[in-house]
């Protein structure tokens, strides 16, 4: 079989694309919402979704707790459009930082670039979109010169860049952001990774590697003898610095994944690594469809986290799993936080303060080092 | 609240480690289970799982096509004794190189450490365990201090080993398992790190700062100042290679997760990023119980992978998802496959091709980049 | 071990029945929700959602049509507090007939009693809940007296109808309804089985030996030589001719089960088993959260049900399953309706039409048989 | 659209009819599988598995406790050719009595008449399937004239039987059973119908008009002004009466469904509704796909059954719940059940036992009837 890139001249990719543009849907806040989350959302997964809302609206955000907020992704949020709600978010203040799978900061680039998804079928023969050059996430649909042409902005980024040494996504990405801010003016209203780098929210990627950003940074350094690398212990020793920073802790997690288990090990890692004793998370929100008895990290409950000192003991009434497609939980989600009376909260801006949180976690790493050494020798 | 550390002392807990050790079942080939799977497993998740076992057994394995295999995994594999599974299809050269998650290959540590996790239930009171310092993961439980002499040893090894740079992640587990070759002989018997280093199997980690290893590396950055550093760019560069290399290319996917993804990505980075029209898989074996309507791409199907290029259009029959908990699907495939005319292949042992295969990516992105340039220019 | 009812006195059972009560919701027609599910649901099962409000609102309900609307209900929705859907869909005339499991219509029959269900918490310890004489579904939580409180009004009801002979579920559930709207008047607003009398919508019950109804009535007959029973027989040929009376069909199904069935059944009966070519819906919309991958019935979409006759092959541009737990996603999708410009239709009250409709579904059925007969003569 | 009825002539269907016939497996008990399921399923859902294995194996079938143990069926078992495994478990005496869906009844008497159903793939065209005259059970396939062929079979039978009033589902699929053996001498050995009547197993279905054997039943009625009809309260007083007179009283599920809530609710009719003081399930094994968080019945737990007096408090630890494709883990389950020490019973026959069980029912239920007059007199 003669094989060939997809969307080869000569095919026409109408058909497929004839859906209506996917937009970044921004909530607004609308009681309309909040009153049948309140009152029509009575049980079941609606009753956790319920829930949830609450102790998200109520509790993780009340002002006088400070409480540091981690949201993580998984699952294709931005090709659906979630975007605009993490956009608002973190621009409320909301979210602290993000982790998120790199597919989903790269395909936040098309949106960045003016380019269009389309809302289309996941019952559409592949083999048909492959002829055609079209490129299929579930149901939706755009042409292969989208990828090609993120790629080849990402690429350009790099050598622009001149970034030639280990870096941390955070770093990375806040970077990316700015030079989207530069070269794109305005495009934070539709772009995750702009707004991130405008609002000083710090985006990690728990699999590095594992997208096309990854692929075109392997690219970087294959052909242009480019010495930037993602380092993974910087990530891992920031997100640790920032946890061990917060008053209190909690988390907004969509789908699970890697990113789920990145932002839950920050708590193991401190006190199994380091001999820090910070505590586990005081609450824990996760949307996700995965199943606790599949037995993988991402179906497994709040409760099972205690046992490993990621959730803290006393707080399980403050944990919450609702069982629903994020693309249908998160919106509704993020209408009654905004629409609540702490919809607003001051930004961190934690980007800003890495470096700060990390040398403390050093410090604070190293006198427990020390006191072991000690309590050794005594 | 005042947190500790869970296992702090002064506890029991003898009441939750009394059920019996797990250990790594090795398959031997029964010639019952095949009859089962090829008389008994007639429609749905029984007939796919048994398509499965065919096109393993009979196509992939053809000793003619010489097919490179790859193996993802995700979920508690080892954690759940299936290490066994791997190391036999490991030994048998029935897969060339296998990409898991970090979490997989740090609980195998444990066995090749000699310690003993147990069978439990998923219904206690994670509020005890932390108290008794008892880890559980789904059903499986152990004490805390496994996790903390598991990180003393890598620690320790970190120190011992002198890596000071960046590395690929399949060089990491290669030097990790020769040490534990050497440190504990026979450990090979029950540990897939060790049996790979000999075997000559390169493991990759799609997600490498996202684990207990990934943290323990993070620690030796911060605190001891070293400059080792997992590099995800050799990572994906390795990975491209060896697809690139295969005459034909097929995989078998435990669960899905980045693993999945970092493995299918191969196809697309090829030509993508590198312009190199290699085309994609020519077998997809998935065992999962995640779902294509959640959309998500753990539950993507071998069609909207034909999309991306992941997979060739023309083989659709040739790919199949069986829809099971792999503790139960995967001990069954493997006794098929290893009972089968076909149950053993030449070791390809890629750990010691990968520098010069790397090397032929290299030329022939260079010489696709070189055609292309003239191609514009002409 | 000493057995005995839960509810046994000597037990205080203040603490599980402390959450807030559990009320019948009733949409409105929000336009904020319909602005989110048409702007803001855009992909994934968001997007269905939203293809499923479009299909019902704008073709299903179109006033030319006059399309026959069957709803099926399974699953816990009354006791979620669903029953206010259901009633405000049957007042306007948005759905013609409705099969549920027996157990929504046996735990409605707590809200037209006035009996109280209250939310709790799926993570209780059930020993105690049988201790305290507490049931629970799921997460919704009410003192075993309602049950036997619910139990007596029903068998009251058996002996006071003097009906003893064999009967149709729709006619049973009529008959109840009447009951409740003059023991109780106003009950109607909070009782799916009151508002279907009053309203004329049958209800019918695809299993009906299997609920507390059925325990009743069979109860009778043991107990007090009554000869009232379910014929089955009746619930099949009355569907079948209203289906068969429909100029176009549709379906809106909650979950799956044996009300699915019962409702798909309809078309195969009158071609495979009374040789009348009526063809298959025109509409199916599914909400459910099973999965089609596990081979059932519930998870089964419309494609397969094309090959049966249960789905026209032309339609399946209108056929859309949404996957989602129903009480999130229904009263998003009556929200919708009500608010659409087709938010009311003239109520077709087909429980007075049943027996014109049977006796045409007899003429039409002896026509084909008559006209078989001659062809196989000729 | 011009309806038709699929299979009209001038379609080759030989395409799709391709697959190997699918046949009944039968279990021979190996040791191979039981090795395998003691030794390699140790965790996660083969530890389930594994757990359900032992307690039936060791428990429920333990001689001197002569347990009764109802078997539930839902989902399309006998299309995937699971029908062998119920034979074999019913001619051993491993199951007592069998509560099934209609369809499963009614698709083995395909094999009873000996038509054939074929392997096939989910991933057709049902557009042409019906064009074709194919029908689909997910990966299954047949002509549509096997249904026509099996209802004329039906009809036939029902005017044949002379049978002309109520009846319950039990003594109906007994008589089928023996008209079967009559006309198909041997059918027996590849037809549970057939087979639970040669081996005095009772056969139930809890939604008796939801099937084609119901659809014929309810043709008759219209058009041969019959008076059979399924009367469901005999069946409700059958399996409580059956369930009364166990010293112990266990099930195994496959599913879940109205088949799985027909037989539990029959522990809360005696003490809820006939005020027998009975006491719930002592054993109760399920495997399904379904979870409990999407709040329905099929994933309900053994725990929220408690509550409801539907298992005895004090046997969790005898109760197991593994999640996977029965499919898949029925014949393992039957494999090692019959390979154990405890494979062969001695059938209770309980379909002669019927009448004299329910004067029990009847006697007891009286008596504390009385009972309770008494105490409410005085």
């Amino acid at each position: 079989m003669p094989h060939r890139a997809p969307g080869s001249p000569g095919h026409s990719r109408q058909q497929f694309l004839s859906g209506q543009p996917i937009r970044y849907y921004r909530p607004t806040g609308s009681a309309d919402i909040r009153r049948l989350i309140d009152e029509g959302f009575q049980a079941f997964n609606a009753g956790r979704l319920s829930e949830a809302c609450s102790i998200f609206a109520d509790k993780m955000l009340e002002p006088a707790d400070n409480t540091t907020i981690g949201l993580t992704i998984a699952g294709a949020m931005t090709p659906a459009g979630l975007g605009g709600c993490v956009i608002e978010l973190m621009d409320r203040g909301l979210v602290d930082f993000v982790i998120s799978t790199g597919a989903n900061l790269y395909h936040d680039l098309h949106y960045a670039l003016n380019f269009t998804l389309r809302r289309g079928s996941p019952f559409v023969d592949d083999r048909e979109l492959y002829e055609d050059g079209v490129i299929r996430i579930y149901d939706v649909l755009f042409p292969a010169t989208v990828l090609l042409e993120t790629d080849a902005y990402i690429r350009d980024f790099l050598v622009r860049s001149g970034m030639n040494g280990p870096i941390a996504t955070s770093e990375f990405h806040y970077r990316l952001g700015l030079d989207l801010l530069e070269r794109h003016p305005g495009c934070d209203e539709h772009s995750v990774v702009a707004r991130a780098a405008k609002d000083g929210v710090p985006l990690y990627t728990s699999s590095p590697g594992d997208s096309s950003i990854g692929m075109n940074i392997a690219y970087h350094e294959l052909m242009n003898d480019s010495r930037l690398m993602i380092d993974p212990n910087r990530d891992v020793n920031e997100v640790c610095a920032m946890v061990l920073a917060g008053t209190r802790n909690g988390c907004v997690i969509l789908g699970g994944g890697s990113p789920k288990n990145f932002y839950l090990q920050a708590q193991p890692t401190l006190w199994e690594v380091y001999g820090i004793p910070k505590g586990g998370n005081d609450y824990f929100i996760q949307i996700t469809t995965d199943q606790v008895v599949w037995g993988g990290l991402s179906g497994a409950t709040p409760a099972e986290a205690v046992s490993w000192g990621k959730v803290n003991p006393g707080v399980l009434p403050d944990t919450v799993v609702a069982y629903c497609d994020s693309t249908i939980a998160f919106p509704l989600f993020c209408e009654y936080a905004i629409g609540s009376a702490n919809g607003r909260r001051p930004r961190k801006e934690l980007v800003h303060q890495r470096e700060r949180l990390v040398a403390e976690l050093t410090r604070e790493a190293k006198a427990a080092r020390a006191k072991k050494k000690e309590e050794v020798r005594s």
